[in-house]
């Protein structure tokens, strides 16, 4: 059972009741919070061998544990507050390991504004760092994953590709999602975190349409390779969104002005389910999902 | 640096802010929610190897994560809500187990009425499962490990001393929590996660008080053994609480009759630091911190 099954069993093991404006399936939970407000609630776990290896600094580990859930409040639109962290490490890893954490946690912590109000520590077998993350959003400010509409033209930011070489002390596109969502009618929003190519997937898929991509529109990092190759790359952490032709326009247009936003256009939303990737010569090829998998 | 000095060194380092009405140092996270309420959190992991072993049925995984987290918003008074589940499995572990799990989770949530709406699967190492429970406490009714005052009388809920045999099947002490807290003045309040001996140093630490305990009164469990034994053995997951003489008349009256609590007073809250167990002829032996320690 491939991870997109599995989170297909559970989402209809765990059907949400209201107040639950979404459960599982986006990148944050939505909780009907005050009258202005919803309250978002995500959480990640990174664990070593799989998101960082055994000489990883644990300065990094901590921040990167951090940053991938900040990822997920900003792809949702809104702004992390509090942070809760469970830390289970080996025996062996001496004091200074868990300081180093718990620096690396602070100091994006303290970039963005997160209080870490909670947690605990354990013993496991290998380093395990869990962190449930709580932010909130005003109401119009949402965006979810599943509302991307036949005819919205799809952007990333950044580059693609870039991942592994990145993806411990990457910064994520908090203050880039915040000047979307509070500016823009956003149609549909995600992170890259498993790569274009399966987050791509999911988008389309939670909003029951198919995209275009266009191979030469596709900014890719250096040394990223083959387009194929990169957009099967996990760890961009770049946001990938979809917005209205006319609300594309206003973005473009403003877009680098004021905000530095650094965007790019690389395809569009249409009816028919599938996602195709475009070559030069206008031959499409049709992605199977894929993308960094966790139960291969 | 054990579990009790670097919960220490993260309570200086995060110290919180306000709307956070109790950061670190206590079972659950209090935010400023509504007017009426506050909000709860609590995060808890367990690992094979620390927490259950590799042969562990995998309902009882998913049962005693989601267990130990009730426990916490428990011993607030609180009531558990909204869950997040982050779940690392190795991966020689078959869909069977991840299901069983799931099965496990669900059977404890239906019972106390829990959604489960997010979270993320990940490959690890050794099996580690993550949960970040959030719940809600009406405001009178919040209990904090750090209200004890001298004079208090102190109970338990349930024996002592059973923890490793009932560990991973155990009911979380959620309807005599709420119905301490609803009913009665509970000056403080904590769950036995790590043994009688060392979470009442906690519960002394956080109020700035000494306790006496009494060998004759605590409550064992068959097969238990010595006194001293069964206090410093982890996840008995019962409450132990304080009030004053009072109002531990009226839980002493009313108990049992109508609610069916089965309470045991153990000893008193005194002025000064330290922990004592008092033996038959009232000798006194000073309890060193100690209990289950993750960071031996």
């Amino acid at each position: 059972m491939k991870e997109l099954e599995f989170v297909k069993y559970l989402t209809r093991k765990f059907r949400a009741k209201r107040p639950v404006v979404k459960g599982i399936g986006d990148d944050c939970a939505v909780l009907d919070y005050t009258r202005d407000k919803y309250m978002l609630l995500t959480s990640d776990m990174i664990a070593e061998g799989t998101h960082f290896t055994k000489g990883a600094l644990p300065f990094d580990i901590g921040w990167k544990a951090m940053a991938v859930n900040i990822s997920d409040i900003a792809s949702m639109g809104g702004v992390p507050k509090y942070a809760l962290v469970s830390l289970g490490v080996s025996p062996g890893r001496g004091i200074a390991f868990l300081k180093g954490i718990t620096k690396g946690i602070r100091s994006i912590c303290s970039r963005f504004d997160i209080e870490v109000i909670g947690g605990d520590t354990n013993r496991a077998g290998k380093t395990v760092l869990s962190i449930a993350l709580l932010g909130e959003v005003e109401k119009p400010c949402l965006v979810k994953r599943d509302g991307a509409k036949p005819g919205d033209f799809l952007f990333v930011t950044g580059v693609i590709g870039e991942g592994k070489k990145k993806h411990m002390k990457f910064m994520p596109r908090l203050l880039e999602a915040r000047e979307l969502a509070k500016n823009f009618r956003i149609n549909s929003m995600i992170d890259l975190s498993d790569g274009l190519g399966l987050d791509l997937q999911r988008l389309t898929g939670a909003s029951s349409v198919g995209a275009r991509i266009y191979k030469e529109l596709i900014p890719l990092s250096k040394g990223a390779g083959r387009v194929k190759d990169a957009i099967y790359r996990g760890e961009d952490f770049e946001l990938l969104f979809s917005a209205s032709p006319k609300e594309s326009k206003k973005i473009v247009r403003r877009r680098g002005k004021r905000h530095g936003l650094s965007l790019t256009l690389i395809g569009e939303i249409v009816k028919n389910r599938g996602v195709w990737l475009i070559g030069k010569e206008g031959k499409g090829t049709r992605l199977e999902p894929g993308g960094y998998e966790h139960f291969k």
